[in-house]
């Protein structure tokens, strides 16, 4: 395999930690609400909504978006059907507002000292530059499906990414804590580092985070990365 | 006016010396050739090649793609058609090594400090991001007319930074060095900033720096215009 040049993160679960976020903020808002159903019920129509763009049943979609149209959906169900429209728009903001897991920016500047890092998200591009912005996460680059007109896992995603940069897929690494997201960008043709986030449904849900042999690299977190990687 | 929430940059000429780098670049790789002369020629082939894509006569084609088309053609009017296809792509990326004018890196940290600041270029995104990178641009984010499928003065360009962030236009200041630039983004609805670059074609080719009252704000350089905004 080639030296990587590039390595792409995924963002929700693997540099920021949206469970806790999402819950952390409809707790202080709203606490009469189980903050942790609320997360975990919000985060459950993310899929099914870009799927409904994958399929071509919408057009074009950002996150922001499809965040909005599960958030409207989901608040009958937790007592906050009363929710006004500013209510709505600020509370839908909260993905702009995620934190990042403690190890996330440490890490980040290493190995931006080495490799050029990206964003690869399908999170929206002006969401990405606002967390980042709020969260100190110093990318090189924010790419994003909005980019590329395709979320993940579809390979244009993955290869936009190296073609962006004039590089073959093999010398792009990408970078996340879900294997399916791995896998796509192994098709295509890309390095993968796995990254345990254990945690990334809450204490009350723990993930199994066992090994992929067929990943390039599997950390801990993003620190044991970057020592993995030399930086 | 709403008070300015975005600065989107042009690049060429504004952020960085295209002129001064390329010339550079050229007396020291090929002492032979009237490198002042060679920086102009390519830099003259720029809008009539991105004509082209915007005629509809070129589909979608990269500032990368076009800087080559335009390389090819001057190479044997300065007795350089015997280059090679590596000496080719070297040479092209020259446009990825523009050095910044000597205000430019301090005057986006303070900038940084109080506004969202991202490009908005005619060249692609790897270039912009590796020359941020070389350079020490710290953009909040990179967007590009490759993003919006649209070059400048293109309103698609313009009005896709405002819907990026979810702003209006007004909330967007365009911070340029030309005139007809900012011109197409007031037409959108944008602030803009003039930014006085008297030497961008060279020493020997002083431009006419005059203000344009039509503008929000007309800086000496990106430190003066800092000042004006409060940073």
């Amino acid at each position: 395999m080639p030296a990587p040049q590039v390595l792409a993160f995924d963002i929700f679960g693997t540099v920021v930690d949206w469970h806790g976020s999402i819950a952390r903020e409809v707790a202080e808002l709203y606490p009469e609400v189980d903050a942790n159903a609320f997360a975990l019920a919000w985060r459950a129509g993310y899929q099914p909504a870009m799927q409904r763009v994958r399929s071509g049943e919408l057009g074009w979609t950002r996150i922001d978006e499809l965040h909005r149209l599960i958030l409207d959906g989901i608040l009958p169900h937790f007592g906050l059907e009363h929710l006004r429209e500013a209510e709505r728009a600020h509370l839908n903001r909260a993905w702009h507002r995620l934190d990042p897991w403690p190890d996330t920016v440490a890490a980040l500047i290493r190995l931006k000292a080495k490799f050029t890092i990206c964003t690869l998200s399908n999170g929206n591009i002006g969401l990405l530059t606002n967390m980042a912005k709020r969260a100190g996460l110093p990318w090189d680059c924010i790419l994003s499906a909005e980019v590329f007109r395709a979320y993940k896992p579809d390979p244009r995603a993955y290869l936009g990414v190296a073609q962006t940069f004039d590089l073959a897929a093999e010398q792009v690494v990408l970078v996340a804590a879900h294997q399916d997201d791995l896998a796509a960008a192994r098709a295509c043709g890309s390095q993968t580092a796995y990254i345990e986030r254990p945690l990334e449904f809450g204490v009350a849900q723990p993930k199994d985070v066992s090994p992929d042999p067929a990943n390039t690299w599997h950390a801990r977190d993003l620190l044991q990365l970057a020592s993995q990687l030399g930086c």
